[in-house]
């Protein structure tokens, strides 16, 4: 066989480049390349709806801070995508790559700072998360440069980390929460964030839309022939966490808690994401019952005893829904995925968390160098109330 | 012609392959099939955003219940998935699939479901709903197995169902009311399932999610080539029942009903489901228009007329929305779909009804030996508050 | 090379046929043409996102009015639809287009219908939503008649707006604010439409699904191949809007305004549709932060100044979000465009203004012929309340 295609190859060679020419004229179709990377678009959509309506809308629960929530949101990925963008597409950071594909790293960068966002909300002003997005956005390309990029020359393998459960989720997480910790003075720990009675709904539809595009994330820079086994595998994971979820809060807490069913059910997809397409279905909603497990614990009984590092600084609870599970679904990928190197796993996973505490301890104190505060701000603080400017404009008319 | 694809054949096909795997090695496509997978899988996503926000906020409208709803929607679908896509990929319902086809059947399963959940909807506990799925889905699965798989060969010849009017709308409806029958007890019913007057809004928002998305639905798994006329004929039925639904709603009732508005209007998509493949534009504004005016008399005459049928054994009113629309869709088939054995879709319809109304009635008596009871439950009994979540946090702190 | 193709262009030509035909078979593609076209209705999906839950929320936001805005978005796109699609699938308007191709510019127009309504919302009856759809639509087609398929032999050259800035956000806003100068007697201005306190988080919703979806909006009928860098454009422009927004709406009013955001961050969306597939990365962020200056100035400064042309007239500002930004993204396209016949753009554009203007006074009158009054509507006046439909369900109980 193998003589036969280097005898046929000259020819063939010739004739597919112009059949592929004639093809292109008849069909119109130019570049079936640009088939794959309109493919690739269409993920790229989905993860910008769980950027914007699930991450903002599963953040609107804190207590008079709905509308704030969801300007951070608009805000964080506004100024993040463009400045991700320009950089990698000026080819600074290793291989050019394609305008989608620039695209979709930038959204993963976005996701990873909403994540640490979700740790000191309702603690900052406005411009404050504007600053928060201009310090992320250099250490999380700097630690993804050394991890996929092998930026320094240290890495000594490769790395399982297709769904980002690493460099997105517990990056993101870890960051937050060293950000909050030098943010936040230890008189500050004292005063709870609290939650708004009414937003339960919203939380919920943040938590879906997430849900159901979380596929679409992990398998978005995978190779068409592989995102059929790896969707399958994220949705199977998420089955696990929520309908484990669901046992689990009621068991321990007696009755249902509607924030876990938000945030936990979510857990299989962080941690789904090392080994989204190493797994087996099986495999997959293991993965995702015990990810469900290790979040739900989190959010029920980790939280309420340990009051001082979870939910005063760490408001939407990112810890258990993305740093734990980040981590449990990095570790995965050793008895997942074959032939993968432990120690360059082990050390990848070692330099994210260093770089992401250390990052985070340094940002968390030039933040707090634009004033800091006790209690949680309020909405009226910052923004017009309807009334307000329904009075503005009678006075006017 | 013919004699001459013969005679090229054999060379032919040897070329083929051998253009194919350099085509594949030059543009990096691997195989095209996967190309049509990945674009099965877009399907996919939008069915599962009809499943959890679609038919969750659709669900919202119950007075004191808007987080048992939507939690209801996450775990019936969540127990579904993973059953479902195992036992099909096990292969052992028949020809062998691909993940994405598995996967969009399991969604198929749990939209019929959610539908039967729809007529109980606020009278039974939570892990009642996970019984229900239970027993739902082989029941499910038998009827899909005898209907299209020809699993016990007594069918006589094709049905006509690509999206589902008969085996997954009708069914769901009369397996949901008919465990709600043998669910409920006479007395139970004088009390009636109350609306939340908030709620408008979240339903509309249900009711739209599931209008934008539902030509995925019906074309999920129709050949590339049909998809555009399919996605056509499926808005044009559901702008059609829109329509006729504010004209009837204000009509009947003299001023417009919402609830009319987010039901009603979605009927076209239910009845054009069995033709959505064959029908011409003009004919699929007719189906619409047909369906939801019986969607929309069923809602506002039959409903207040007929009390003890409907709102009361049948909260989210199925019958009106799933039941009749998609009994009507599929005899819409004998006129519409050419060459159809009429015999045959008949005997379909008939072996549809009578497993579901049988399935349905036995599952409803054993969900009823876990309890069952007078009025709604309150989200309270199952649910922590928010107040209640934040008196504990504050004891512990 | 060129007269190795003519001699090889007969049997190549008969060996593709074979070989298309076989691989057909093989695979089970048929066309790939039917993939191109499968793409575009994914896109097509994205839009009706946009239209329904889009538009839909972001106009919840009239008090008392919810239910209305909503019910009036269902009516609207449902009777736009069907119409523009079987006129234009009929071939009058020029060359026959593909099923989708009729979809994704009925869909146009919906939209534009949409924005023209966001002038008048609040002030007219529900019926008279419909006469407004059917007086807006053969305008609107008689417009893009002109301007695109050169109707009247009239248009002198090219016009870019691949994404509609002028003949879809322009013409829309320019149409409604017409009908509503003609529909309001001057006794009228006094009184304001106010907005609903609550409704903040519902506005943003609908904000945020246009903001994601966008660019599936202005990519929707452009070459496979120019997809990548055109998305990549109009999610640059977004954000660029949105950041600029963000801080003139705090500048000027010296707090935030949720109604700036919610509206004026979409302006970059509008402002880069002419050029959307001509611009660089940095020119796409320059006009999406020039446009969202223009729309929040626009919002906070001109509305206030001159009450009797915003929010009196224009419900929705839709003058700010749509009207402005369009025009301006119309004349960015003469620096931007290569090649562009400046005479011909200008032109197009005076007289979309001016088909926009005058069909929009003619249709405010006649609208106003079915009655017009000078308080805004309360939707209780329309709408069943659901008190009062839960009595009536006890009653007859």
């Amino acid at each position: 066989m193998k003589h036969l295609r280097i005898l046929l190859s000259l020819p063939v060679l010739f004739l597919v480049a112009t059949l592929r020419s004639y093809a292109s004229e008849a069909t119109g179709i130019g570049n079936l390349s640009a088939i794959l990377e309109v493919q690739q678009y269409n993920r790229a959509i989905h993860i910008m709806a769980m950027l914007l309506v699930g991450f903002g809308f599963l953040m609107v629960f804190v207590k008079k801070y709905g509308r704030s929530a969801l300007t951070a949101t608009f805000l964080l990925v506004s100024v993040t995508l463009p400045i991700y963008y320009l950089v990698s597409d000026s080819g600074m950071l290793g291989h050019q790559k394609s305008p989608i594909e620039n695209l979709i790293l930038a959204e993963f960068a976005a996701a990873s700072l909403l994540i640490a966002a979700g740790a000191i909300l309702g603690r900052i002003k406005m411009y404050q998360y504007i600053v928060l997005a201009l310090l992320f956005v250099p250490f999380y390309i700097f630690n993804e440069w050394i991890i996929l990029d092998d930026g320094m020359g240290i890495m000594i393998g490769n790395f399982a980390d297709t769904g980002g459960s690493i460099i997105i989720h517990s990056f993101g997480a870890l960051f937050g929460i060293s950000a909050a910790i030098s943010l936040t003075t230890k008189e500050e720990f004292k005063t709870n964030i609290e939650a708004d009675a009414t937003s339960d709904r919203y939380s919920m539809l943040g938590s879906m839309v997430l849900w159901v595009f979380w596929p679409s994330f992990c398998a978005a820079l995978v190779p068409v022939e592989a995102i059929p086994a790896t969707v399958v595998n994220v949705f199977l994971a998420l089955c696990g966490s929520t309908v484990i979820t669901y046992i689990l809060s009621t068991s321990i807490r007696g009755k249902i808690n509607i924030a876990d069913i938000a945030n936990a059910a979510l857990a299989g997809g962080v941690a789904i994401g090392a080994t989204c397409d190493h797994a087996t279905p099986l495999t997959a909603i293991i993965i995702g019952v015990l990810a469900g497990a290790i979040s739900t614990i989190g959010f029920s009984i980790l939280q309420s005893k340990q009051q001082k590092f979870h939910k005063i600084i760490d408001t939407c609870g990112v810890s258990n829904l993305h740093g734990l599970p980040g981590l449990f679904g990095g570790l995965m990928a050793i008895p997942v995925v074959d032939g993968l190197n432990i120690g360059s796993q082990l050390f990848g996973i070692a330099i994210t968390v260093v770089i992401a505490v250390v990052s985070g301890l340094i940002s968390g104190k030039i933040i707090s160098l634009f004033g800091h505060r006790k209690e949680a701000y309020n909405d009226v603080e910052e923004f017009e109330d309807v009334e307000e400017e329904i009075a503005t404009l009678k006075k006017v008319a």
